[in-house]
């Protein structure tokens, strides 16, 4: 695990005028992340502007200032510095990302074991459980505040991007970082019942459907569900309803990989890959459909295609890859 | 929060034989605590019988040490105390409850809200989020050794009892607990996966059923789902296998209560009760039927009666408390 590096702090230090982004299609990580760092630099006096392409979701509107994001670029001449935080990839800044990137220096924050570089200054530790566990301990050699609000995303982000501590990453720094939140005020319940007591009647229809299309394979080592547009349609759901149902197949105790394939528009076929352990990884299984992530969880898109081609292709490259 | 009382400690740290027991149907916290301090007593050279009134189910036999626990009473008369855990009631101590409490003294330690006192001497800390959290605290009081096998059980409970963090029994001192118990060793993600990724494939057909049977009531604030002999006939699962299926119902952002009906033997139906927040106090309703628990969680059993029926009459008072 490494420290905050001096010469982010003393470029953040020095600043007046703060651009913060993050990655496109925003998760809790780095909508918590983005939005503490933005509070912890306000107390320290700086000027923060928040940017993202989209504005954010129905997922994660009850992180508090989110409304603050804006869509519209702003006159990026003004700034000191740029932060883009828990982005893997110069590609998932969007669309935007070339203009973005002139503002100097720039810096990058993120945990992503795949990291790719870019930006001029970088702090990236795949050793932490979330970006939002790097923002807690910049904020700290900062002297920045830590109020209730920054200290709710930060949980947020930590919850979000661990499954509420249960996957590998959750080491004892993480549990200790959400310690000190939950002292500042954070309410553990109020966090995960937003994160995850967020269904509708509908998306429990549709879970029921998707359920309904499991199919084993490979002595029980492979679990593949789907979601067609006809399932979407039925039940009155969208492509996001979806989040984390690739978790009911990776589940099965006898499963090794697990795959979720879903209609996400007409002829966009997205699939989710899970795996457990070190058998199979599925950033590579991901990578020869043109996508990618980590070793446990990657995906890819296909355009163009049906979600039977994609399912066929995909079941002969994991069976060829559970018997290597 | 309280700390152990100094007489637990003098009685412990006095005692060369040691019966330790739970409640009956033990849970990760029941046990996890059982075992945990099971090995402290036996860090500090105590001998230490493990007494269950039935052997350690699929659920939790992942546990170390959990073959140790005998389920024939052994001779009581040997032991210079007892102690139980998580026990928030004489009955749930099971069968040979009067004969378990001839032990002298016999030491109580829990953190059930609507504890029922019994025992000699007692620890009752409704504001702990699992009765593992107290052995943590009582092991370090003791000068007890939390090895690596005791910190997995210690673990085991708290995510057991806590939903992996996500209940509003979860403080900052579980947190700060659990981070240690990390230090020791312990792997969150083995943990979780032991306890929440046991799924079988026909575990997963059966909730598939059971969700199919979602009825929505009073505006979509009581949410019913039930699991009929007809659905574990069809999918080969048995009644522990419906483990947190209440939390679906539960999790639809509009429910105030929830309810689980499911026929557990023929003419004997069990029901689940979940609330969220002040508005509904489930262990009111759960006593009109003979059950009970706490107001966000509890449940009730009833013999000869059928599923119908049962639904009926429940959904008539779950409609009335909302109204009144």
């Amino acid at each position: 695990m490494t420290n905050p590096p001096a010469e982010i702090s003393e470029i953040l230090q020095g600043a007046k005028r703060v651009l913060l982004a993050t990655h496109i299609y925003p998760d809790g990580d780095a909508l918590g992340s983005q939005l503490a760092l933005g509070r912890v630099l306000e107390s320290l006096g700086k000027k923060v502007v928040l940017y993202g392409e989209e504005p954010v979701g129905h997922l994660y509107d009850f992180l508090p200032g989110c409304e603050r994001i804006v869509t519209e670029l702003p006159d990026l001449s003004t700034f000191d510095c740029a932060v883009a935080v828990d982005c893997a990839d110069p590609h998932r800044l969007g669309r935007q990302r070339d203009r973005l990137l002139k503002v100097k220096p720039f810096i990058m924050i993120d945990h992503h074991a795949g990291h790719c570089p870019f930006g001029d200054v970088q702090w990236v530790d795949p050793g932490r459980s979330a970006t939002g566990e790097m923002i807690y301990d910049l904020a700290l050699a900062l002297g920045g505040e830590i109020g209730y609000e920054a200290a709710y995303c930060l949980y947020t982000a930590l919850v979000s991007d661990t499954g509420s501590f249960k996957y590998s990453s959750t080491s004892a720094k993480t549990l200790q970082v959400a310690s000190d939140l939950v002292g500042r005020g954070v309410k553990p319940a109020e966090v995960a019942g937003r994160l995850f007591d967020n269904f509708t009647v509908n998306r429990l229809q549709l879970l029921r459907l998707v359920l309904e299309s499991l199919e084993m394979f490979g002595n029980e080592r492979i679990a593949v569900i789907l979601a067609t547009r006809e399932m979407f349609n039925k039940t009155g759901t969208i492509s996001a309803d979806t989040e984390n149902f690739i978790n009911y197949p990776r589940s099965v105790s006898s499963v090794k990989v697990a795959a979720f394939i879903k209609e996400s528009h007409d002829n966009v076929v997205s699939v989710s890959l899970r795996s457990k352990g070190r058998d199979v990884d599925v950033a590579e299984v991901a990578g020869a459909f043109g996508g990618g992530g980590h070793r446990n969880a990657a995906g890819f898109k296909l355009r163009d295609t049906d979600i039977g081609k994609v399912r066929a292709e995909l079941l002969l490259r994991l069976e060829a890859m559970l018997d290597s």
